[in-house]
């Protein structure tokens, strides 16, 4: 086809993914004849899942392949694919997504790596391609594509197809990882579990993880959404996409690596110390109401459990077992998440006595045990129904015990005949032998089983969770990492809070102790005396802070902490603070600039409790007034600031503005801030207001405001 | 033969469990010959192992099965067995346990349930199997008995022993529960992991877990030791058996339920809300150097891994990988452990280049990922061999991607040839497809393979653990649980606290405020004012305390006190106190009583940091002075209280000393005391001391001491 004709106008990431998860005419670029071959398998998936679309396998030595059309070129083609998958090495597939581009091809996958995961040259080059492909857009490139089961469409380049077992379902995933969208598939498999489709993101040139978000939710057959995040590009996209899919219905459920990079923020702040990258991701996460999972083998069995279909009214479960043990490692995972077990009713304890021979069950207790009665099968399979039924418990776990080594069905026919009813409670399985037959089973028949007790317990924690998301703030400008820090002194910190409405006690600033003393007689002692010193962060550390001098003291007091600090330092401090004492609830307020995520705003208690108490909370800037309140209310100690064991409440009120004050300053000054953090903010009784008893202000490197002491 | 002969002395725990591991001539009392029954499986498992020894059926009818020689009573054996299985009902049980007993068998296995697990008719019972034993040792009842892998001694009517695989091993298991023994049998069968002998408890009427871990101590054939408990009857008999088993170069590695029966002691002592009964067995473990597992599939992978016989040098980890994703989870999961992944030393990156054609491999990271190149086994195996090799790393952890399930050897053999090598390093093997077959290959051949990357990180870290156990504290007397405890009053606790030399501030009380007041005169202002009121734990929740009140203020403020508090609890106080102010760092000193395992001391972070900071340690009863300064050393406010920050080092001196007589008085009170906690427990600078600014004192009802004020 001509090149240079009228080009149309770029597909939305909800069309593209369409056009690539349900195409009707699909080209396959560099594909290969050879099945062995990597290029060969997007050849050889293309139709198992019974594609009937067209099919075009595009290779200049036009390989004869069942079922495709076999063309020399792109330009070749008799038609316009709406979806190809380009399957051609780095340069190859440059070429062949401007010509696919040309030709007006809707959306492509690019296998091919050697792009910016492979350093600044790879970076150049992903740039070239994503002008080659103008208004097309693509996924990839480095990418293994995509899977959709729902209508049997496969455009990947992953052997995990090959594993036995794999089907339909209804959790739709996406992963920043071709190698873990196949191992979920791969295990899927094995396990009985099913998938709508899959979406591997690869180097997210263009489409990524929102824009996948965003199309599963709009796909009838996905009910949640299970995600591997390694690093969200847009976040607040992210946010606003993964709250449209729980407000749609759809759980959200991710595994986001990055545990241990906790203290990547940590080089010059100690605010990072408190508050790394990982919980900025745990407060984001709130925010976009996108249940986030600690352990990966969790983000093939939770979202599964999910999709089950079915929800607990509440937190009650019941356990049925014939063996102990095991109902006793189940009872005790669901307590260590705040689940209980309640004793039957009397209705339910009295049917239960009529259907176990020998009343030799303790109906008053759950764990309920039928020991050597459940392995009769007329015993097992009515009381299954009793209490799948019984209003007593919102969920009911079966524990399948070394019985069913031998007699596998005796506890899974009935189970799997209960869970079918309408209306039924969930119903989960535990299998505590080894028994991979039966939980691939009882998976498929809606059952969700288990072998991991704590997967279990955290399934139906899960499935009684009712808590809506977190209130949603404003989209603010997304901040690249500030360069390192140059340190401020603290009345520089000091002034530039006062300026936006943060004060501070009343001082005075000397170059050295005598003349400090004399500008103290205007201020109340007793007073706090610190060396003032740029670039210094933890002044104690180095015995410049004096507390408590009265002010016939500071003299004697001030000369020589201006000398401790004088040798620690190897030069003397620039000048001497004197400041005026003052007491109250001691917080911590900061700021953290997290790579992937722009400013976050920390709250939380400090002082020296700071660095003891893990009590923060963080949220991405800017905070409003109601985001302060709820911060605020989110602190372990927030009971104390209210008032709680007779004390006098603090100025909430006051604490609140001052947060807001504070996000609005770091919102203003954007990234030439390095670093801001307030500690201890000192807050008074009702009415008293706030005061900044310590401050520290990092500017980036080059970016100093202009104005800014010197 | 004859009863009232000369009874032999009871054999010792290890003697006993010696002859049912390794008998010479077994009983199987009331087997059956049908093996769908239950009394059928001993009869049937026990020579599918090979045991030669000579082997009797007793049953009445006399049945004929191969192998077994039938009488039809213990009476007719025409020689003493060593070693019975007893597999009749409650009531034949201990008729049979009489017979056995008489006839001088060192050991039984009690199959029966109906004891002590079913109530107190049940309690009666088993005292009437118990005395029934005599000398015979008991493993049971209510068990389903042991499987000796290493001599093929199978002595169970566990099902589990029909699941394909089952082999021999270096992890020995002791068990509180047979389902248990049977779930980690059968799931070890399917992952190519082998057992020693696994012994299941049941009751522990005679024989206990204690008896075990010395018994697998003894045995050659286990290395690592891997226990579930739900409750230890001897705490401190453990503690001393699991030290000797490390001491004896043996891991001990033990899944203890009762993570969720954290709040149980919370019901009376405000300590206990601290420091719940799971967490006393946190400090129990540390004490014995017994790895504590936190997940239940860990207490089949992690020993098997110890058991593959390799440890670590260092906390080094190489990781290399075909596929991006699946190694960013397996280094993830690392760093949250606290392994580091270090780059390739030079010499390494050098010959992995020659070995990598086309050099596109990054050698400088870690992960090593060799992506398509890794598909080439003339590149992986030398590569493996080179990483298992180099001293960059302490341990290598490679990948299988989805490429093994086409090519489930490509990875796979080289591992197993490098693993086999002597004085490697460990290699562990992490699967990411659904590959059942070749985990239990890998596993089989002695590479720890994982599916779960959480596990496998967890693995290197303890191959990574050099850690001794923590010094060794003597036994005390363990104490049964208190009954309900009455709260004694303030002046009550502080007079007991003197009387064992920890004192407080200086105080005064009267009947009300201007009395108070007058006695006052005589102590130095700032005052306390407390209401002292029995049974109240929390004065300052119904507004009992003021702080900072002048001389001239205590009428009124007393009087307002007063007149606040009786309106809240509906009659007057008891008396006020007025009490001299004192400063310095608070800490909480408290004792609670485990159900289980007796007293054990508290101290951490106190005041109302006490509710906020979860800094608090456990030690079992009594504390000397040496464990008195590992617990304050353990706090995470030790670095504070020795002088951080340009602090004053607090009276480190005073503070251990409390501690332990502290402990000591605990002692001396024994079972009346209910409960007790200094809370705050002010601590001074060097030289102050401590002064308790507030107690509470709760007695065992009916237990009050003589001579306390009533």
């Amino acid at each position: 086809m001509a090149e240079g004709g009228a080009r149309p106008a770029a597909p939305s990431g909800l069309q593209a993914l369409g056009a690539l998860c349900r195409p009707q005419r699909v080209a396959v670029v560099g594909g290969s004849a050879d099945p062995g071959k990597i290029a060969g398998r997007p050849v050889r998936f293309l139709h198992r899942g019974g594609f009937a679309g067209a099919s075009y396998l595009v290779n200049p030595n036009l390989p004869e392949v069942a079922g495709f059309t076999s063309v020399g070129s792109v330009a070749a083609l008799p038609e316009v694919p709406d979806a190809a998958f380009v399957a051609l090495g780095t340069a190859g597939a440059i070429a062949a997504v401007r010509e696919l581009a040309a030709l007006g091809t809707a959306a492509a996958v690019v296998l091919a790596a050697g792009f910016t995961e492979s350093g600044a040259e790879g970076a150049k080059r992903q740039a070239e391609l994503l002008a080659a492909a103008g208004p097309m857009r693509l996924l990839g490139p480095n990418t293994l594509g995509l899977v959709n089961l729902s209508d049997g469409v496969y455009l990947t380049a992953s052997d995990a197809l090959e594993t036995p077992g794999i089907s339909r379902g209804a959790v739709g995933v996406a992963a920043q990882s071709g190698g873990i969208m196949a191992s979920l598939l791969s295990r899927a498999g094995g396990r009985g579990i099913g998938f709508s489709t899959l979406l591997a993101t690869g180097n997210e040139a263009d489409l990524e993880l929102a824009d996948c978000v965003e199309y599963l939710t709009e796909d009838d057959n996905t009910a949640v959404i299970a995600l591997y995040i390694e690093a969200l590009r847009s976040p607040r996209r992210f946010v606003e996409v993964a709250r449209r899919a729980v407000a749609a219905g759809k759980a959200v459920l991710a595994y986001k690596v990055g545990r241990s990079e906790a203290g990547a923020l940590a080089a010059s702040s100690h605010t990072g110390a408190l508050a790394g990258s990982d919980r900025a991701y745990d407060a984001l996460f709130a925010e976009a109401g996108v249940e986030r999972l600690t352990r990966f083998t969790d983000l093939l069995e939770l979202p599964a459990a999910l999709a089950a279909g079915k929800r607990s009214a509440g937190r009650r479960v019941g356990v049925l077992t014939t063996t102990g043990g095991a109902a006793t490692v189940i009872a005790d995972a669901c307590g260590a998440l705040g689940l209980v077990l309640p004793g039957l009713g009397a209705a339910t304890a009295a049917a239960l006595g009529e259907l176990v021979p020998g009343g030799d069950v303790d109906a008053s207790h759950n764990p309920i045990d039928l020991t050597l009665a459940g392995t009769r099968s007329e015993v097992m399979a009515p009381v299954i129904e009793l209490l799948a039924a019984c209003d007593d418990f919102d969920a009911l776990v079966v524990v399948l015990g070394s019985s069913a080594v031998a007699r596998p069905r005796l506890v899974a026919d009935p189970l799997i005949a209960c869970a079918a009813r309408p209306g039924a409670k969930p119903l989960l399985a535990y299998v505590s032998p080894h028994l991979p037959e039966v939980l691939e089973r009882l998976n498929r028949a809606g059952v969700p089983a288990f072998e991991d007790p704590e997967s279990c317990a955290a399934a139906l924690a899960l499935l009684a969770a009712t808590s809506p998301p977190a209130p949603f703030s404003a989209p603010p400008a997304a901040a690249p990492h500030a360069a390192a820090a140059t340190i401020g002194d603290e009345v520089e910190a000091k002034e530039l809070l006062a300026r936006h409405g943060i004060p501070s006690p009343r001082r005075a600033v000397a170059a050295e102790a005598t003349e400090a003393a004399r500008l103290a007689a205007h201020l109340t002692p007793p007073f706090a005396l610190k060396a003032l010193v740029r670039g210094l962060a933890h002044k104690s550390d180095v015995g410049g802070v004096a507390l408590g001098v009265a002010l016939a003291d500071v003299p004697a007091v001030g000369a020589a902490l201006l000398a401790r600090v004088g040798a620690a330092l190897g030069a003397p401090p620039a000048a001497l603070l004197v400041e005026e004492m003052a007491h109250g609830e001691e917080l911590l307020l900061g700021m953290v600039r997290d790579p992937g995520l722009g400013a976050l705003i920390v709250l939380g208690a400090g002082g020296v409790a700071a660095e003891l108490v893990d009590d923060t909370v963080l949220r991405l800037a800017p905070v409003d007034r109601r985001g302060a309140e709820e911060m605020i209310a989110s602190l372990r100690l927030a009971p104390l600031l209210q008032g709680a064991r007779g004390r006098e409440p603090v100025d909430l009120e006051a604490l609140a503005e001052a947060v807001v004050s504070f996000s609005a300053l770091v919102e203003e000054l954007g990234e030439t801030l390095a670093e801001l953090e307030v500690n201890p903010l000192v807050v008074g009784a009702a009415g008293e207001g706030v005061l900044a008893l310590d401050a520290v202000v990092g500017w980036s490197e080059a970016m100093r405001p202009q104005g800014s002491p010197s």
